[in-house]
């Protein structure tokens, strides 16, 4: 385990239009802030940006909503149009109360909304046009971290990283959906703990703890400061993608 | 908020025993790697040592278990006295499968085994005694906080944290069991977002999210570095204890 860690926030990350070029806006600030990346680094990026990047915005005045979307949207309470983006997003529902929606992501994650986002998507679009998720977002992160190996020469990972709320506990934690360079999950199974015995607890999500630090640095819109460098963490087990994160109903005994 | 963040693992904190002064250990760590305490830093201290130091150790020989227990113990293939204290620490089972027991603790934390440790207690008693969680972390952190800002003469915030496991998602993450001179929980309800737009995503963990970075150096067994300090967080809201961390049931559309 390492002695220290530092986390700093990049700075002077503008707000990200579709097309922008990500890797460069953060080479860009990397520049401007004097500092370059070093092998063992893991960039941290607020989903939010790279889903502007990729243009995942979708315009609701060209949604259609489906008669389940129609019926659930008055359930609760939502626009019809959005409910209809988040069930294109989404695998099942888990919950749905007035105002709130929980869904089992076609990804596997289970979030509020399929993270469909109506927040800071910009002044014009307010009520027009809503923000979906990356389409492969553990893809996003291996695109961004080939990018700034080569701008940059050294081996570093990329965590794509969002808030999600959680079952037993209030507020929402940094969460990871896109790793690449870095194992997600640390598998300790066997492994001795400090008396011999073998541990138990046998695996700790890495990439989720590193997202919920660097969330601490993002602020809640997590745009103001959308790309945390985490510097001195370590690692010794394989690269894996956050969906080795996600876990099966059958694993599952906490849903 | 804050531009970085500096994390570091307290060096050389002893095996802690019953009745072990932990601010004093802490202290001294301190003194031997240079660092001193200023306002504003958090100390994340590992459940297990503050239970240790707290002499919650039950000797599983004098344990008579329950009916109860019994039936439990060969449905799920347990030491009927294990399941006997855990069902004493658990307001209700959540979950139980052979080998593995989901309850909520009665602090209200939905955990397995009800924090009840068999891991690291020591070669003498391993099979004999097992560790409970701190009767009331809360009390631990605002304890182990009174001392530290009376040895250090500045204001500082204490975390005690575990790992914990959690449903949809697979490995465990650090989280806040007991949070004294910080706010457990931030609200943003009502803040603005970027564009003005009134935020919709409403509470941050604060403290969950310090103990999973905390988590980064303490490794699976924390007790090889149970103490870690953070450094350069900031926060505005007023301090709210871990229980504030707790979902009620009627709150929680995730579970």
């Amino acid at each position: 385990m390492p002695a220290s860690l530092q986390l700093s926030a990049l700075p002077g990350i503008p707000l990200v239009a579709p097309g922008d070029d990500l890797p460069a806006l953060i080479d860009a600030s990397l520049r401007q802030s004097g500092l370059s990346l070093r092998a063992g680094d893991v960039v941290v990026v607020a989903q939010k940006v790279v889903s502007k990047a990729e243009n995942r915005f979708v315009d609701l005045a060209a949604v259609e909503p489906s008669p389940r979307a129609l019926a659930l949207a008055q359930e609760i309470a939502k626009d019809p149009r959005l409910v209809e983006v988040i069930l294109r997003e989404s695998s099942r529902i888990v919950r749905a109360r007035p105002g709130l929606l929980i869904v089992e992501h076609r990804l596997g994650f289970v979030m509020a909304n399929a993270g469909v986002d109506q927040s800071n998507v910009g002044p014009q679009q307010r009520g027009q046009r809503v923000l979906l998720l990356p389409a492969d977002p553990d893809a996003s992160a291996a695109r961004l971290r080939e990018r700034l190996m080569m701008q940059h020469a050294c081996d570093v990972a990329v965590i794509v990283s969002d808030s999600f709320g959680r079952a037993w506990r209030r507020g929402t934690i940094g969460t990871a959906l896109g790793v690449a360079g870095m194992p997600a999950l640390v598998d300790l199974r066997g492994q001795p703990d400090l008396f011999g015995r073998a541990m138990k607890v046998s695996t700790v999500a890495l990439a989720d703890q590193v997202a919920s630090a660097a969330a601490l640095l993002m602020g809640e819109a997590a745009e103001a400061a959308p790309v945390v460098l985490v510097r001195g963490l370590e690692w010794s087990q394989p690269p894996a993608p956050a969906q080795a994160l996600v876990r099966t109903a059958e694993e599952d005994l906490f849903r």
